[in-house]
């Protein structure tokens, strides 16, 4: 997925969903000024990053506009999603109606919440899409291990930050459960037929998980996927009563009832191990 | 809805979700000693309601016997659904399977995650349904106004227990709003072309509201009820941070969005004031 552009890559940064702490710019350009200058990446926050509007980081317009105004600049070879919480599924009508062709030659990367924009544009065909981590992720700790990750997919194309599993010729994809769940009916739900379909979450209970998963193994479409891998489920609430059942039970609890392959663990998650899963077909 | 059958109506009280206190059976057998005779029901609670595996009312198993142990005995004129939380989605399939022509003169009563099964019930068109009080309401504090309604709704047809919008020859259906959004996309949701649609939630946070309600009206087959009114959203936990927008405003943009019609409130919700709705049109 390495860019053809000789020279320094540009990387637009915007917020569809949460705003972002200007720590968090900070911290992200001094990062990037102690890279190797061949490998350095030319990072911009459009200042839409850091506006507010209730939950939002700006209202859906504003929102909206940042996006366009990244992903429509032919001079930006990455759109990077700063930061998930609530708020891309909001914009995705106005975005894919706002798009021009410069929105096609562009790698988009984020994961969570972004997961429901980058649903929408790989089943619009638009971009190449990525599954991996934010700038937001410097706040967790160690969380500089995730962002070079990131970097390192972005700049170099370095196949040491996709997830394990992830081959050329086996079309992938990522989501937050939760995410894909309130994509399902929703014209914005890709195809993934004949895809690995990996999975995380983080901060729902043992039941939510379990009722999710419920709901994407009995959608007729999501059954043509050709397995599921479960990444990690951090931060899970106490179930009252106690579940009973993990995680993983609970997958191939659904998995075998469906008819769904169960593939195995993802090396994925809401964490500073977080690794990079391509949309689609990875060529390296 | 009221039965054609004379004499004491049967009502089978059984727990699809999470366990009963058996307090509950004792409560609501004491409120029932208290009723004019000649509008006493005969409540029997399946030993099914007290079992306990792990989050559920026993396994998935016997929670789907129990169902059909009731749904399928001519003798019961009502199938009760005792209590929500999390679990009757997963006893679908085999319920579905397994129902006899009995199943179909009985009126099924329930709210919450009972919606998940009504819902199925609704779409494969058995039974008489309606989303209302249950058993387990009488936990709640002046709980026996609630189940006194249900039982009026049961027994006598009481229009009085009617959510006050509910008119005979305009069809209607009421759900948990989480609920019915996890039911989008998979065989398990109704037709609801035409239908006024009652919408309530309890206990999510304001993002998590707008991010369903989001997805149902971006599902096109939803986008064919007659019109959505929102009853009540209880127990809000706190949003960080503050998500700036009411459950009202939030309810009105989705639909201004969508191009579904906002028609007030709905007198429904995870309360003692929770008024019965039935799923179709009401005959009185």
């Amino acid at each position: 997925m390495v860019l053809a552009r000789n020279g320094q890559i540009k990387i637009g940064v915007v917020a569809p969903s949460n705003r972002i702490n200007p720590a968090v710019q900070e911290g992200i350009l001094k990062l990037v000024a102690g890279i190797d200058p061949q490998s350095r990446p030319d990072i911009w926050f459009h200042p839409q990053c850091f506006a507010s509007s209730g939950h939002f980081a700006g209202t859906d317009a504003l929102r909206a506009q940042a996006f366009l105004d990244v992903a429509n600049d032919d001079s930006f070879d990455v759109l990077w999603f700063g930061r998930g919480g609530y708020g891309s599924f909001r914009l995705i009508e106005a975005v894919l109606a706002g798009l021009r062709p410069a929105a096609g030659n562009k790698i988009y990367l984020g994961y969570s919440d972004a997961g429901a924009m980058l649903g929408a544009l790989y089943g619009a065909g638009i971009g190449r899409l990525a599954h991996g981590p934010m700038p937001a992720d410097l706040n967790r700790s160690g969380g500089a291990a995730a962002v070079r990750r990131a970097l390192a997919f972005l700049v170099d194309g370095n196949a040491a930050a996709l997830e394990p599993s992830v081959a050329p010729g086996t079309p992938t994809a990522a989501f937050n459960l939760t995410i894909l769940s309130h994509l399902i009916g929703t014209p914005y739900l890709p195809d993934l037929s004949g895809h690995v379909l990996m999975l995380e979450e983080v901060a729902e209970a043992m039941y939510r998980i379990d009722r999710a998963l419920g709901q994407v193994a009995s959608t007729p479409a999501l059954r043509q996927v050709a397995g599921i891998r479960l990444g990690r489920c951090g931060d899970i609430p106490a179930n009252d009563p106690e579940f009973g059942r993990s995680e993983d039970e609970v997958v191939r609890y659904w998995c075998e009832r469906s008819g769904i392959p169960y593939l195995g663990p993802a090396d994925i998650g809401h964490d500073i191990d977080n690794k990079v899963v391509p949309f689609g077909t990875w060529r390296p």
